[in-house]
């Protein structure tokens, strides 16, 4: 079952290290993780996800908590939240194809960010499914290269999001 | 100086763990970085985001190199490629403040993707400079949370794109 962690830690070498190392040993692969500052430059925020049972994860979640860079973990998973990733393909389309390729873009609400004569390179935002169907779309002009973000995700609405509480450690 | 290099992985438990360890020992602090699956399921591509003067970079490629599990790596600093990031952020704006939020929202183009009475959840992609500009224009309303996924590069062009051609190993 996939699970969607959120966890703060404190800004420093060696911190992802020793987060993604306590995943490994517990033979879990992270199936996808963003890492960024915050808005309080001596704190970042891990999205993860990973594919495990929830048991398994509590028991992650417990070593993670001891990790001293720690300040909070939160399993978004079962609660009310929104998860979105971004995406950038290149399509290899030149001037026969543009306008085609533009209407995809245009039905996905996505974004043409870069302009060659023969390709464009498409910035797509969204759930995976949603990121997963332009994809599908775009693959008969033929995709030169996919990049993705690790997916994001955020509690709904203020009470259940402010997680700056520090109620959980 | 910011490097940004774009690592494609074997996805498999560990990996993660592996590549962050060599960054840490070497004292770089890992600025940002995603990491999601690509088209090719047993494929991973990091975009990773360090401060570190370039023969120090050279030497962690180096030693990236020499990883099994490492495929390929592209230093894309100095080159010309697209480099966009996506945040969230949740405002408490109620029904007073919501007129004013969406104009800030069409402004910078971004997006609403939640809606509760009293707070809003936006997402807003682009330059790390676009998204510190539209967090401090959502500033006044009151940011309750930010999310942001690590930035994710891509080279311009079809040419120098075609990471795929396994040259670089």
């Amino acid at each position: 079952m996939k699970q969607t962690l959120s966890v703060m830690v404190v800004n420093q070498t060696g911190v992802l290290a020793r987060v993604a190392g306590l995943f490994s040993r517990r033979g879990f692969n992270i199936e996808s993780l963003s890492v960024s500052t915050t808005e309080d430059k001596n704190i970042s925020r891990m999205t993860i996800v990973v594919d495990g049972d929830e048991g398994t994860i509590e028991q992650v979640m417990k070593q993670l908590h001891k990790l001293i860079e720690v300040i909070k973990i939160n399993n978004l998973t079962g609660t009310s939240y929104v998860d979105r990733g971004m995406a950038l393909f290149k399509v290899a389309a030149g001037a026969a194809e543009r306008a085609e390729v533009m209407q995809v873009v245009t039905i996905f609400r996505a974004n043409i960010v870069d302009f060659c004569p023969n390709s464009l390179i498409i910035e797509a935002t969204g759930s995976e499914s949603k990121i997963a169907a332009i994809e599908e779309a775009l693959r008969p002009f033929g995709i030169k290269e996919v990049v993705r973000t690790g997916e994001i995700a955020m509690a709904r609405g203020i009470k259940a999001g402010s997680k700056k509480g520090g109620d959980a450690k």
